[in-house]
């Protein structure tokens, strides 16, 4: 009956081999990553980007809404790390170092990715479209960013401040670090911002 | 001769009266906005704006590329203000007190429409799209301040950093001035953000 009941599934689903392959998801990434970078994103359909992947575009729906969504869904995961970071802050600690410590941990993710990274942007930088979606998640990492300080106690508007700062202390230190050629360390970087910061505004 | 010019000219474009209209530009805003918070944005058209102040569609489009840029033309010349007020703070000035004194004169612009920015914000907040189009308006002021503060000598990365700082602090002042019931003062906010700012990041 078991047995039964996979063939007709499989008959049902003819194409799709995806349940038994592993890291379908990471390997769809790499696939449009490649060919948004070869051929552009808009030239790009979601039955090539599955193609390249050995996957199908039932696969690639099961994991993305659509081909946009393939460069920013790694986002979720970063906004979790940061609204972490915020939260097991120890209590004694001020706002800007619970974040300032949150957007090391970011940093040290996006680190062990950098190629991906720097890849991903230049993508993101020739299409007007993607530079407004980037924003926007940056934008809720900012909110998210506050909500995580208001748990903490701290008052409106200097939760929603110290988020918004932290936020343009990471872009630029993440645009230094897209761009730089050598090897750079983004949490370092991400410090010397904050340094930065703190001799602007004094 | 003349005369005739004028008649066939006339019978060329019949309905369209917009040449002799005083403050079309300023008519357009205000029924787009009308329209905007009646039906939404999405459920508005063009044609009904272009009617409700009295105009054509024909000279709708002599002012803005479409209906969504009604909302955002007003951005350019703020941000012409801003660039302006950094680039004529004086020598001895620090970057983010030029960038200071540019928000403000941005703030006591957008204070004398008061009530207008307060009904834009409402219509923006409530459609993810113009959402979208007002953090890609930011981030172009931000680099446009950035780009004032290299004018100015400023290196980088301080010249983005102080930028981008400059527009978390104005846009904090600026959610509470929209949002305050009372009589508030936006320069004023905008002081009070950049004292807050000197206070979170020593």
């Amino acid at each position: 009956m078991t047995l039964a009941k996979d063939v007709s599934l499989c008959h049902h689903y003819p194409s799709d081999m995806t349940r038994w392959q592993p890291d379908a998801r990471g390997r769809l990434e790499q696939a449009a990553l490649e060919l948004y970078g070869e051929r552009g994103f808009e030239q790009t359909t979601v039955a090539e980007i599955a193609g390249r992947a050995g996957l199908t575009e039932r696969t690639f729906f099961r994991y993305f809404a659509d081909k946009r969504e393939v460069l920013f869904a790694g986002g979720n995961a970063l906004q979790e790390l940061l609204v972490a970071g915020v939260a097991g802050a120890p209590d004694e600690v001020t706002p800007i170092d619970a974040v300032a410590s949150a957007l090391e941990a970011a940093g040290g993710r996006l680190q062990e990715r950098r190629d991906y990274a720097r890849r991903r942007q230049a993508v993101i930088a020739a299409n007007s479209e993607l530079r407004e979606r980037e924003l926007s998640k940056l934008a809720s990492f900012a909110a998210a960013l506050a909500e995580a300080l208001r748990a903490r106690g701290v008052d409106e508007p200097a939760a929603s401040l110290t988020a918004e700062v932290g936020i343009a202390v990471f872009r630029i230190a993440f645009e230094r670090w897209v761009e730089a050629t050598g090897e750079v360390d983004l949490p370092e970087l991400i410090r010397e911002s904050l340094d930065e910061l703190a001799a602007l505004a004094s």
